[in-house]
């Protein structure tokens, strides 16, 4: 073999990889869309060890009405108090994922029913934005998840 | 020159490259927090012509007690009764690259003083969420942008 076949060999290879990329970013999309169901499914079990271990040791909660919450301790207090306050049900509408596969998002819709509520205050609806980043293992986990009321102020 | 050291060659400059793309991310880095703040100037100076053209096409608003905002139209709709609302400035705190530059987000706190208001009501502040893409020229634009208050609800 020539040292111009293994160079065009090598570099069909590169192409090959790249051309490869678009199949496994659908992959990775599917992976981040399975990543965000398991959550809502931990959450809906009120599953607090899996709703607390699918965070990112740096995750970063942004949720309404109290400061960013950041340690593994206030955000396990977080969920156990979310937990608590009613029923939460989420799902995406839409996932997208860095051509790296190393970030993603996803956003979607959320229903929330308060415990013991009634009228006004007992039920919310709004959107979310969850960031996520690939673990060592290849596992996706929370670093951001943040949400807000699509209802009137004070509804 | 033989073919192993050619190949040699070709794996050195994939190795070389790849080591850059550390300098390459913290540069993504100062772009991606450089168009935060040009954004938050161009919010300042209620420039609606450059707070919208710093949306992508494919913007979305997650604003809180209001629908998902989509269409430019309704984009440029919504900034502007923000900009008459009251003045609003915010500062990034973090912000984050995909390894692949196309993907990044910056998250930060926010101050907002309503027009007219005072006493509860007339101040809010809170944290943001927003999520970059590159785009074809090199710019970071608004994929989502998203943001909640720090304060109790029905303060």
């Amino acid at each position: 073999m020539t040292s111009s076949r293994m160079i065009a060999g090598l570099v069909l290879a590169i192409a090959v990889s790249g051309a490869a990329s678009g199949q496994e970013r659908g992959q990775a999309e599917t992976a981040v869309a399975a990543a965000d169901a398991a959550w809502e499914h931990a959450y809906a079990a009120k599953n607090l060890e899996k709703s607390v271990a699918d965070c990112d040791q740096n995750v970063s909660l942004l949720w309404p009405n109290m400061p960013v919450v950041r340690s593994k301790a206030d955000v396990r207090a977080a969920i156990a108090k979310d937990f608590a306050g009613g029923d939460l049900a989420w799902h995406s509408t839409a996932v997208g994922v860095a051509r790296s596969g190393d970030l993603a998002y996803s956003v979607g819709t959320y229903q929330w029913k308060l415990r013991g509520g009634s009228g006004k205050g007992s039920f919310d609806k709004g959107k979310y934005l969850t960031v996520w980043k690939k673990q060592a293992d290849g596992s996706w986990r929370v670093l951001f998840d943040t949400f807000n009321s699509d209802l009137p102020a004070g509804g």
